[in-house]
């Protein structure tokens, strides 16, 4: 802007909220002014939410999702599976699949994938814990719920080999994956081939 | 969700979040998970900034616009001509024209448009203030930049109408509009048959 027509309170606001995922400058700004008119009815509570987030959230020691309190909702549930644990690059995935109701199992979050070109190795990763939870808690059967991509599938071969080495010690966990298919509601013909031929070679009785 | 899987303080900033204009609820979802993982680089950064536009932020008693103080920024700016008032519905109409640098003077916002049928009246708007601003500051013109509609146009009548009660008092007051035309980088084809109408009637020599 030229000119400056606000407070530099008001720039700053409009600057962080630039930052949101799916806010561009221009929704930033119109997010701020209905902030900033709205001030009673949204910008006092959202202020107060965001005080009472900074002051409580953390990362859960035990599974690495992002909750208040620590060890998190997730993992504190005692109606949960102790016996399954659901491998996720992130929290995003984690509440994804919460929200689908997929399972109700433990969880716990890598915090990203395997990517030497981006110099992310398995030490930056939450593998290490994973391991030590599978040696010490009961767990029968980790679900690698890893992306479909390249670097997603590296990082699920390299988490089944460290899992595989607990072997040794006597301990035996089936490692499974997510099914590949056809998305529900999905087009066939908007499909890619890979997809198409996963769904086809997995296909099941009708 | 079914279960809970986080803090009811993260469902409370989800809520918020989603009230905001451009995020639904599954982007609020991602918003928020963006802010408590980088809490120190972002969701602390934009709490402060929220707490201080909470304290700070008002409407200016002046012109109607928000800001951090009041009288507001632009009443303050004296570079601005002091004679001309630019009236604008709402403070967002002030921000895109001052984005524009569509011109340097004062505005003036209404604050809504007359809507007999939302039970919008005279009263509900910043008209009165306005008639008296023209009475006792120097204004020479008054410039209508309210939208293109019906509401905004039939406000502009009523404007106008009050204004020219000011020439019992000796004041004239010149009152303009923005010209109708075809939006700069707007293709014809696309653009309705008033907008062609009008561009034609006020074409000018090239």
């Amino acid at each position: 802007m030229a000119k400056r027509i606000a407070g530099p309170e008001i720039e700053r606001l409009i600057q962080l909220l630039a930052k949101l995922p799916g806010l561009g400058p221009r929704s930033a700004r119109r997010a701020a002014l209905h902030l900033v008119k709205k001030k009673e009815a949204l910008l006092v509570p959202l202020a107060r939410a965001m005080d009472e987030a900074v002051e409580k959230v953390g990362v859960c020691s035990v599974c690495g999702n992002v909750d208040t309190v620590d060890p998190c909702t997730v993992c504190r549930d005692e109606r949960r599976d102790p016996h399954v644990l659901v491998v996720v690059e992130d929290v995003s995935d984690l509440w994804a699949l919460e929200r689908a109701s997929a399972i109700s199992a433990k969880y716990h979050v890598l915090g990203g994938v395997l990517s030497p070109l981006d110099g992310v190795g398995p030490s930056d990763l939450n593998i290490a814990s994973l391991v030590e939870r599978c040696r010490t808690e009961d767990i029968r059967e980790v679900i690698l719920a890893v992306n479909a991509t390249v670097e997603g599938q590296t990082t699920a071969h390299y988490v089944t080999d460290q899992l595989g080495h607990l072997a040794d010690e006597g301990r035996v966990i089936t490692v499974t994956r997510l099914a590949h298919g056809v998305p529900v509601g999905g087009e066939l013909d908007y499909l890619d081939d890979g997809t198409l031929s996963a769904a086809m070679r997995a296909r099941t009785k009708f």
